[in-house]
Parts: C-alpha cells; structure tokens; sequence
C-alpha cells in the first residue's frame, strides 16, 4: 500500500474589516489548511500573516534558508515521528530564514489535526498523554485606559464567573510605578480577594531591571500570582536579576515570544521564570511546545498556554500540556474580535464548573468550515520574478 | 531650519539567475536604500529577501505588530542617537513580527551610512571608535566533498598568501567522527603549520553535546582556533556544556544567528563562547552590533563579524568593530558569486601587508551604482486586499 504523504498546504490570511493599534492579537488570523491521506487539518500561525506566508513560498537564497514549503509538501505522515521528522527538516532547512519558526508552527497544529484525523485520536493522545485534565480559564484582557475603567473590567469579569483575570499592556507601565500600583489596586478590588490576578507588562521594560522592580511591592501587596513578560524575551539576563529580586514575592512569567523549544528553555534555566507561557503558534507548534511541557515539568515549572487569538489557535495551544493535571491555570482570551470565532464552528466554552476541556475527538476535535470564514478572507498575490508564488486559495 | 528626517526606504531583491542548493548566502541579496536630507544610504538584510520585504510592508496585526517601515519613514535623523530610537521604535512596535530583525537590519546600516554622509564621518566614527583598526581577513570558504578537495581549497588559499582560513558547511558534521578529522587533517596540511584554521559546524549537531564532543581530539591535533557553531543559537545549554567539555583544548564561536543584541549576549553569559560572531545584516544592523561589541570587550570575548555576502555586508559588519585593536580577525568571503561585486563600484581589498581597512570616507564609504545591480534585480509584487503594498522600485 502506498504511503500517506502531505498533500498539499493553503495559508488563508483572515481579517477585520479594521485593524485597531492596541494590543490585541485577535484581529487578524493566518490560517493553514494540511491534506494528506484524504483526510483535512487546520492549524494557526501567530503573528503577522503576511510575512509567514512570504516564508511558506520565498525562493530559496541557500541551502540553510528553503521555502518552508519545500520541506513538508510529499513528506510521509503516518506517526507522530514523521511530523517531529518534518519539524526537523524545516529547522535544517529553513535555519536563516528568521521568519521560518512562525511559518512552520501553523503547519505543525495541522499535521497533527490531521494525523489525529487518520488515526482516530485526539491530538493529545498522539503527542504522548493518557488523558485530557479541566483547565482553570483566565480571563485575559487588556489594562483599561484608567484606574476606573481597569476596576470596572475586573468587576466585569468577576460577574461572568471566572476565577481567575490578567490584565496586560494598554497603558500599564508606560508612566509611573504609582500609576501602575492603582491599576493593580483597581483590578484586585474588582476581582475581589479571592480572584487570582495575573499581570501583563507586555515587554514594556525591554531589558531595565530597576524600573520593573519598581512595580514588585505593588504585585506583592495585590497578590499577584505572577508578572508576565517584564522584558523581551531575548533578556535572559534581566529576568535572572528580576527574579532573584522578586523572590518569595511574585514569580515571573514568560515564553509568548519563544521561537523555537530551546528559547522558552533558556528562559527556565537562566531566567528563573516560574510560569513558561508558550504560544504553540510561534514556537513551531505542538510538537516544540511539547517539548517545552516535558521539559517544565522536570523542572519544575508550571506551563501555561498563551493564546490570544482564534478558538482554533486557543484549542492548540492547550494540547501540549492537556495531560499536566496540575498545571490547571489556562489563557482564555474573552475580547477576542468576531474573526477569533469564525474559524472553527465550536467553540471551546466554559463547562457548568467554569472549567474548559480539550475535545476528544479525532485531532484538535473542532470543525473549520470555510464559509464561515470567507467573509474575513483577505486576498493576497505574491509575484516574484514573473512567477506567481503564492494567491489566496480558494476556501 | 527644518529637521532632516527620513525620506523614504526602499528594498531591492537581488539574485544570481540560478541559486544552487549550497551553503553559500552570496547567491542573492536584500539591498536597502534610504534617502534622508537629499543623501542616499545604503544597507543590506540577511537572509531570505522576500519574508524581509514582507516585514517592510506587511499590514498592521495589532500594536506590536506594525509594518517596519511605519516606524521609519518620517522620522528625524540628525544624531547617532535618532539612529538607536528608531531601532527601539521598531523592535517595540514590530516585536511579534519574528522577520522583523531582519528588514531591520539592513535599513539600520542604510541610516548609519546616510548620517555618515549628511554630517561627513565615516559610519565607524559615528559608532564611536577613535580609529578605524585594519583586520586580518580569513578567507571563508565550504569545506571540499572529499577530504582531497579540502586539502586543495587549503593550498590554493594558502597560495593567495591568506594567513587565516575558515572551513565551514558541505559533508563536516555529516558523517563519523573520523570522516571529520580527515577533513580537519586535509585542512591542517593544505594551510601549513602556521596558518590560522577555524572551522564552522554550521548547526549540524543542533543540541547534540556527545555527537559534537568526538570532534573536539581532532580539533586540538589540527589546532584549529575555534569550533564554530556546533549547535543552533538557542542551544545555550549545549553550548554551555561543549565549552566546559573542550575548555583549554579549544574555544567555542557562534552568534550568527542572533536577531538581537541580547542573544548575543546570552551565548557570551550562558554558552561559554570564546568568540562572538555577530551579523550586523540580522542582528539588527551596526546598532545592536556595536551594543555586542561593547559588552564582548568587557567580558574578554573576541567579536568577529559574520559576513558571507556582498561587499557593502562585509563592509557593514565590520564596521561595529573597528575600533577593537586586538579583535583583528575578520570573515572576508573568497568564494562570492558574481552578484556579491555588483552593488558597489569598490571592494574591501586585502592591501599589500594582507590587512583589509575600512574606507575613510563618510558613512560607509562604498559607492552603489544601482546600473551595476540592475542586471540582478528580481521583480517582486506584492498586492495584499486589492492594494498594492510592494512593488520593486525603479534602481
């Protein structure tokens, strides 16, 4: 019998009408449609489309930067291996292409939507756990534009139900620590004491240790369960200062930016974070954010999703570490733009115990019907050379 | 008196007509053009052209996800200082736009040589060295198919009077241990006792300590000066351990593929690397090269330039470290393809002592004829909902 092999691979840009600058990811979406044995996956490449899809087609400049493409298309799919194969050969392939990790990590969710598919399991089961445990959503949203407004967000969200809220960019960090201290009284008020409040700097320190210390005695008196990206990821040696400094009073949280599984690791054993957040749609996928479970695990860090795009990207993003009961605490994006949910028809809501739960069905267990996104399509016509190298698939 | 300010940024997609399948990045070229106060400049991205021009123009996703030209065009550029807020602009507003270091890259090195030119200092001075320091160029070249070919490339270098070769890519890595040090041997033979051997990995190993450690005997019997890049850039780990492993026999280098200054910096702090190699065509031009400069001289590390492209890249890179009397060797391609000659009307040729010298000149003191180019343009079009967002530019 002949072998499964990768059929073929679409990229579909999706978008609002308008695109608003503030810091919400869910406004946009680069989708990727995987064929192979007959069968359908999808997957979802954060964060810009547009440069990912130049990625999947560029020409190639040498043997260490190929179209993206070119390493997947006719590749055998058969075991979850051939898909760890395929990442690899991508990595060897596409290594100076800088673009290549966002490139391939859409590809790799819809290699293992789709081998889920041609096996009849569950993608979680197929990347090696026995069961699917209930995480604790966390309402993630954006800092209000004032004190008052970030306290009316938390009461917000508090009246929906949920546990657990983090606040993040707008306006948090831009000014002074005072200021940043009334947004972080406000949001704890209005989660009220026993809401588990998470913070958000959104890499607005870059690499300064001392201002970032600033807003420690804040998050400590306001019990914040952590402090998320004070730095760009690549600061490895700020985070280490930080996090000795902040000891016993607030961990850190990073990762979001991580490209491939070796970054999120530096950022565990140099960067002293205690929450590794990775986003399976920049990390190269569910195969690298895998990794990065495993590896958290031994080490005793706790893994967190980040995810603040589509239901599709959101359902991915949590199957790397389904399996870690304890590593309850998940990202749930609750402002998301209409796009986030026309991707898939399901959705992954909140069960009666507020807790949400990975399908278990086949793959990533959720349905893309393409007419429910064409409304979001954005045609896109790369030319390069006379040659046509990429148009907008028809969806 | 009106502010001189950025005017305009356009990119150029250069190729040979035929790319092979080769670890040779001089096969195209991303040229940058950048007019400000009536004086053009000019810089040059690394690696792959088409995600880079992507990057230049791409839709806005959301607020740290702009296109990279958004952050340019319009701005004041007077100081050296407009210089380094234009890069923070742009790594702030671009930061989840992974190619986004790289458009960055070569427009960093056009503004550093328009601003040599509009206040008529070389790019070096502007940087702030004293004195422009010559370099002792190592001819760069891909290790042979068969340990023969080697020991030939090593003759023939050896007969161009070079003092100091790199041997890099091809089968290295590829096989046993031994298959390795019969290439090492044929090095080691063809440059003479004397002669400065480097040899570079190229990432084969990506994470591998055990497989890369069975290199180490041979490298010390050949006395090659430093093993390049056994490992990808984010194996900071791998590095970490190989470098104790091999310490006093040889030393560590690697860096290329960082796309900021604090990547190189962990591959100093983390990876135990002996010298960084920095290109300032991904790195984000000479700005975050020289920030690597610095912050290598004051932990004893040895900055070399990375440069396997044209003349104007090789010049960029090795302007961030001019100023460095004793970090005197420098990567200097033999191997070219034709295209790597045709942006500029000079070279960086070896002068009689064998000793290569930046131009004294303003900016970087090459002069771009665009008529050289012009046979190696490669028509692009990008056209993203019905608009056109990039098509190449008239040279």
């Amino acid at each position: 019998m002949a072998r499964t092999t990768v059929e073929s691979v679409d990229f579909f840009y999706l978008a609002m009408p308008r695109i608003e600058d503030v810091g919400d990811g869910s406004q946009d979406a680069c989708v990727v449609r995987v064929v192979a044995g007959g069968k359908v996956g999808w997957g979802e490449c954060e964060a810009s489309p547009l440069p990912s899809i130049a990625g999947l087609v560029a020409p190639m400049s040498h043997s260490a930067c190929h179209p993206v493409m070119a390493s997947v298309v006719g590749e055998p799919l058969e075991t979850p291996d051939d898909i760890r194969r395929i990442a690899a050969k991508v990595r060897a392939r596409s290594a100076d292409m800088l673009q290549s990790s966002h490139t391939l990590s859409g590809i790799d969710m819809a290699l293992w939507d789709v081998l889920g598919r041609l096996r009849d399991e569950p993608a979680w089961k197929l990347l090696g756990w026995k069961k699917s445990y209930p995480k604790l959503p966390y309402a993630s949203v954006l800092f209000g534009d004032t004190p008052q407004q970030t306290l009316e967000k938390a009461r917000a969200i508090r009246a929906k139900d949920f546990r657990a809220a983090k606040f993040g960019w707008g306006p948090f960090g831009t000014k002074d620590a005072q200021y940043d201290a009334d947004h972080l009284v406000a949001a704890r008020e209005g989660l009220g004491p026993d809401g588990i409040l998470l913070v958000d700097a959104g890499t607005i320190w870059v690499d300064d240790v001392e201002r970032a210390a600033k807003c420690i005695p804040a998050l400590e008196k306001t019990r914040a369960t952590w402090l998320e990206e004070p730095f760009i990821s690549s600061a490895l040696g700020s985070y280490g200062e930080l996090a000795k400094a902040a000891a016993g009073r607030v961990r850190l949280a990073g990762g979001e930016g991580a490209h491939d599984w070796q970054v999120a690791r530096n950022m565990i054993d140099y960067g002293g974070i205690g929450f590794v957040q990775v986003d399976a749609g920049r990390i190269g996928g569910l195969t690298d954010a895998k990794r990065v479970a495993d590896y958290a695990q031994a080490r005793g860090v706790t893994f967190v999703n980040h995810s603040f795009q589509s239901q599709l990207a959101l359902n991915g993003s949590i199957q790397p570490f389904a399996g870690i009961e304890k590593d309850e605490i998940c990202e749930y994006p609750i402002e998301a733009r209409d796009v986030a949910y026309a991707i898939t028809v399901e959705r992954l809501d909140r069960g009666p115990d507020g807790m949400v739960r990975l399908p278990e069905k086949p793959g990533l267990g959720m349905t893309v019907d393409t007419a429910r996104f064409r409304p979001y399509l954005v045609d896109v016509e790369i030319k390069v050379g006379g040659k046509l190298l990429y148009r907008t698939p028809p969806a």
